[in-house]
C-alpha cells in the first residue's frame, strides 16, 4: 500500500465514520435498566447494530424523532418567531418543537405555537410532512388560523412578528423545512387550494 | 393579558403536565452516559419530568416513535400479512414497522414491505398519518403499486395474501391504524380520489 493509498483510505474511513456518527449517534454508553456498559452489535433476529447490554440483555433502539409546528395565518400574513435558543439563534422560524410522549402531532403543534409565540389559534389540516434524515428528524407542520393578533413570545423567542409574503426574511430562516413549508404555503394559496406535501430535505 | 387569562393558561399547562406524567413509561433507571441511577424531575427551563442524572447532568428525553408501512395494491386487491410476532400474533396487518435512523419515512415504508412480504412495489404518495398517543407512536402509511404478485414473506410473517375489499378479515386485523387506513383506502377508491388522511386513534 502506498502512502497515498493509506491517506486516501484514512480519509474514506474518517468520512465513513463521520457519516455513521451523523446517522447513528452512539450516545448510549450504559444500559438504561442496569447501568452496565453496553456494546454496539447486531442482536439475534435483527439486521442493524444496537446498543446491547451484556449483563441484562436490554436492547436500546434509537429512532428518528418528530418536530411539530404550525403556519399561523392572519389575513395575508404569516407568523414567524426569531429564535432565542441554539441552534440557529437569531434566525426566523415557524413555531415548532419536539413532539412529547402523551400528545398527538396536532396537540403538540398547537402547544408549541402557544409556548413560542403566545398566539391564539384554531388548528387547521396537516400541511407538510418533511424528513430531515441527516438530523434523524421528521417535521410535521399544520396550517393554523390566528384568532387575534395577541402575541406573548416565550423564553425561546426573541420576537414574534407577522409577515406578508414579500416581507418574509428568506435569507434569515432557521431551517430548510421552514423554507419549504412557507414556499408550499404561498404557492398553494396562490392557486387557491391547499394539499398535504410530503418529502425530504436533502 | 389579564390575570384570569394567565391563571387559565397556568391551569391548562398543569393539566397537560399531569396527563404527560400519566403516559410516561419511566423505563429509564440508569444514565446512558455514566451509568448512575437517574431521578425523574423537571429540569431548569423545562416544564416536564425527565430522567435526569444527578452525577453528570444528562437529561434523557423520551419521544413518540414512528411506524411506517404501505397499502400494497394489485388490481382490485390489497396485500395483508399475518403476523408471526407479538403483539397480535396471528392477526392480519399491512406491512409496517419502526422507522430507523438514517432513512426517510418513504424508504422505511418500502423496506418494511420488502422485509415482511417480499413484495416488489412502486411507492406512491403518503396516505395516512395516524397518532396512537397511548402507545407513544405515529403511524404513517403510503399507497404502493405492486409490480407483480411475487411474495416472499419474511420471518415476521406467517403468510402474505391478496384480498378484495369483500374478503378483508376485518375482525382479525392487528391494529386500529390498519383498519382506519384500509377504510380510507376503499372509501377514497370508491369516490375516485385519494387524499392524505391525518387523525388520531382514540
Amino acid at each position: 500500500m502506498t502512502v497515498e493509498d493509506d491517506a486516501t483510505r484514512q480519509g474514506r474511513r474518517a468520512a465513513a465514520a463521520t457519516l455513521i456518527v451523523m446517522y447513528l449517534p452512539r450516545r448510549i454508553k450504559h444500559c438504561r435498566v442496569c447501568g452496565t456498559e453496553v456494546a454496539y452489535r447486531v442482536p439475534v433476529d435483527d439486521n442493524r447494530e444496537r446498543a446491547v447490554c451484556a449483563a441484562c440483555g436490554e436492547i436500546h433502539y434509537e429512532n428518528p424523532i418528530n418536530v411539530v409546528g404550525t403556519v399561523p395565518v392572519w389575513g395575508e400574513q404569516v407568523l414567524l418567531c426569531r429564535r432565542n435558543i441554539e441552534p440557529r439563534h437569531g434566525f426566523w422560524t415557524l413555531p415548532a418543537g419536539f413532539l412529547e410522549l402523551g400528545e398527538s402531532t396536532a396537540a403538540g403543534a398547537e402547544r408549541e405555537t402557544v409556548e413560542e409565540a403566545g398566539a391564539r389559534i384554531e388548528l387547521q389540516p396537516l400541511f407538510t410532512v418533511l424528513n430531515v434524515v441527516r438530523a434523524g428528524q421528521l417535521h410535521l407542520f399544520y396550517r393554523a388560523r390566528m384568532l387575534d393578533t395577541t402575541l406573548a413570545p416565550g423564553p425561546e423567542t426573541i420576537e414574534a412578528r407577522l409577515f406578508r409574503e414579500d416581507e418574509v426574511p428568506w435569507d434569515a430562516l432557521a431551517f430548510r423545512t421552514v423554507r419549504m413549508t412557507l414556499e408550499h404555503f404561498f404557492s398553494d394559496r396562490r392557486r387557491g387550494a391547499f394539499e398535504v406535501h410530503a418529502g425530504d430535505v436533502a
